[in-house]
């Protein structure tokens, strides 16, 4: 069930908001880029891909302080009504959201600056697993935003179960094998923060999934249990 | 330096905005507290307290969704000009850094639903320590928040950088104790991420101060130098 965007964009609105939402879309390409080459940085050890990450955060810090500024002033100069209101603030979440998430991409691509024995490279194997289904969250996230699918919105939403479990089981892993070898905990310390990053980014999705049915549905579901949301909102 | 609130905000909007800085002051003093009761209930070992705290949670989050809904109200019926919308703005922002800082607070309490031997209690304490060290620092901004006074603002943000040097300590000394007594790791795990969740409070503190400088300068200090906010934003 695509949402019709333009429906709720009143006419003299349409370019500014327009405008607003290409930068959120170019500025969530960049974050999605920018976990990927984290991953792809961690799993060939590349240091020089992992430096990159890092230097190229300015850039999503940058797009944010922007597009934060431009949701101000449509505010202050439209004075947008009700759902072209709740447009601006869904997008004005959703961007900080994105800025945490490069965060997290830059920590994870730390791990790429150290290097691994041949058993601590299973954990690393692992962990990109988790990276990649992370990742296709993120994507699916963005791409329910770019089209404000509430469905494909709650999906994603869904997913992060998925995700929660699968950073648990990692987790417990991680710890026997450090059980196993104390004088690794240092290093191995290094692999538990990126997991972290990784269900953050998870956390994150869901909440520009919530954002993304509060612009359609202008509702907000945030601490709302997925069954209410499914039966009372979503209606399906 | 405190700043006049008064002075910025234009006569009819005077209640609606004092309003909902009212409900955000309630709303810190609520976070306040549930982050001392966990820290308190950690140090006692007090389950009692802890489920507590993991209860009222809820509290937390549906100021946080009555705040969002007033500054949304406030936007689509009074149409603020510049300095009013800033503090609409600064105000949704504070609030989101809240209920997240209210969200940590509940997992630190989950420390208190374990015990500890007598070796490992030398941790809680070094963790009590930081905790109130934080806690210190979220009473410092709310109350630079209550008065929007830029230079108590700007002293708990370079308070962070302290935070951060008591957070790296602290992990080292935890992951010393975990290669000494590796059968305690999946125990003392629940430290790091207590550790971890101060040091996070400590950042969304940082967060705040930001909030407050943003509405007093009017400008966006993220991803900025502490050095070049004081010479040219703070003008100090």
């Amino acid at each position: 069930m695509e949402h019709n965007l333009s429906k709720h964009i009143s006419g003299k609105f349409n370019q500014d908001l327009e405008n607003v939402r290409n930068h959120v879309l170019a500025m969530g390409g960049l974050v999605e880029q920018q976990l990927n080459s984290a991953l792809d940085a961690v799993s060939a050890n590349d240091s020089e891909q992992a430096r990159q990450v890092e230097k190229d955060d300015y850039k999503v810090n940058a797009m944010e302080v922007s597009i934060d500024e431009e949701c101000t002033r449509i505010i202050a100069k439209r004075q947008p009504a009700a759902s072209d209101l709740r447009l601006v603030v869904a997008i004005a979440k959703t961007i900080a959201d994105l800025e945490r998430i490069g965060d997290e991409a830059r920590r994870i691509a730390q791990v790429a600056l150290d290097s691994f024995s041949k058993e601590q490279q299973d954990l690393l194997v692992m962990i990109d697993n988790m990276g990649r289904q992370v990742s296709k969250m993120l994507h699916d996230v963005l791409d329910a935003f770019a089209r404000m699918d509430v469905e494909a919105a709650f999906k994603v939403h869904k997913e992060d179960a998925k995700v929660d479990r699968e950073y648990e089981a990692l987790i417990r892993q991680i710890m026997t094998y450090m059980m196993e070898d104390p004088r690794s905990i240092p290093k191995i310390m290094a692999l538990v923060w990126s997991v972290r990053s990784l269900e953050r980014i998870g956390d994150r999705c869901q909440n520009i999934a919530e954002y993304v049915i509060y612009f359609v549905k202008g509702k907000d579901i945030r601490h709302i249990s997925q069954e209410d949301i499914e039966k009372d909102i979503l209606k399906l």
